[in-house]
């Protein structure tokens, strides 16, 4: 049963699948017929044959500059910050916002080593050319290090002029005051908008 | 962004995968340096060249018949029916079986036009030679197929004159009465065992 361990220790090692989902996917891989399982292979092939990194935002992207990037009709003005390429994905399904991204590729993390050099800051440092970027939102995950990165950002940032924001932490849509933890409660508190 | 959403879709068809999970190990995968991604690619290739049935049992296997029917060290003499080839790797992990398997690869199920000849049922029935084989324990799924399918085959196997048993039904180790279903509970009463 070599063949059959070696697939369950791969698929084990994804996110988010442990042992026994790794054997339950192997057994219905087995049970597929080769053409299901040639598309999703060639999927995955194509995935790290044709993604490449947008060179001006970080994206994933098929093209470069990205499709983002590319798009006249998007706001020039505004460039959203975030951690992971990712994220673009989750803000567009939003549909809320219209303007640039630029992805860190990262946060600063004294802990593992990274510093502001290893991320993509000094791409987004030469990027924000005077005149051109009116407002920078960091929306960086709320997180010890999300909140360092985006101290450390929107200093570099407010120096060249530009406006700063931050997307805004506080109660989820559908929450209860009395399953929120302390912390979120208290910047839900300071970060209150008049009505 | 066509490529990843095509990586997204093909990953959500895989059973306990749905379209957040797809997402994140599609950003994963793009993430893995391409050997990591190439080996898994590999091992689901191997698993679809190599991995063929046992003639015998019907177990999955890279040779034929398997290691189990090849295994002088099992009892030849007691045959244990399961429904799906997987169904074996969880009975071996138990390490309390030492006899042979016979995979029917599916239920009798009517509604879904599935009779006994659409079973490996009359390739168990030439398999239970008199004299060779003393005992055959079913261990079908305890649902409505599950019963039939054990009710079908245990009267095929009587009249070649063999014992069969089905595994026990009954309280889930560690269960609780309070949350045992009716059904669990009656079944357990009838099995009851003398101490």
């Amino acid at each position: 049963m070599d063949i059959i361990d070696h697939v369950i220790q791969e698929l084990a090692k994804l996110p988010g699948i442990g042992r026994k989902s790794a054997a339950r996917l192997t057994y219905h891989l087995l049970a597929l017929d080769n053409t299901r399982v040639n598309s999703l292979i060639q999927a995955i092939q194509n995935l790290k044959k044709y993604i490449l990194y947008c060179s001006i935002c970080g994206n994933y992207s098929e093209t470069d500059p990205c499709g983002i990037c590319r798009d006249p009709s998007r706001d020039q003005s505004v460039v959203c910050i975030i951690e992971q390429a990712k994220d673009i994905q989750t803000i567009e399904s939003t549909h809320e916002y219209k303007g640039l991204y630029h992805v860190l590729g990262g946060v600063i993390s004294p802990l593992h080593g990274i510093g502001p050099n290893d991320l993509r800051i000094p791409h987004l440092l030469n990027r924000l050319a005077p005149g051109s970027i009116n407002e920078v939102i960091i929306a960086t995950n709320p997180t010890v290090e999300g909140d360092t990165t985006c101290l450390y950002v929107s200093k570099l940032v407010k120096e060249k002029g530009i406006n700063v924001s931050r997307i805004a932490l506080g109660l989820p849509v559908g929450g209860d005051l009395e399953y929120a933890d302390k912390l979120t409660l208290s910047q839900a508190l300071k970060g209150r908008t008049r009505i």
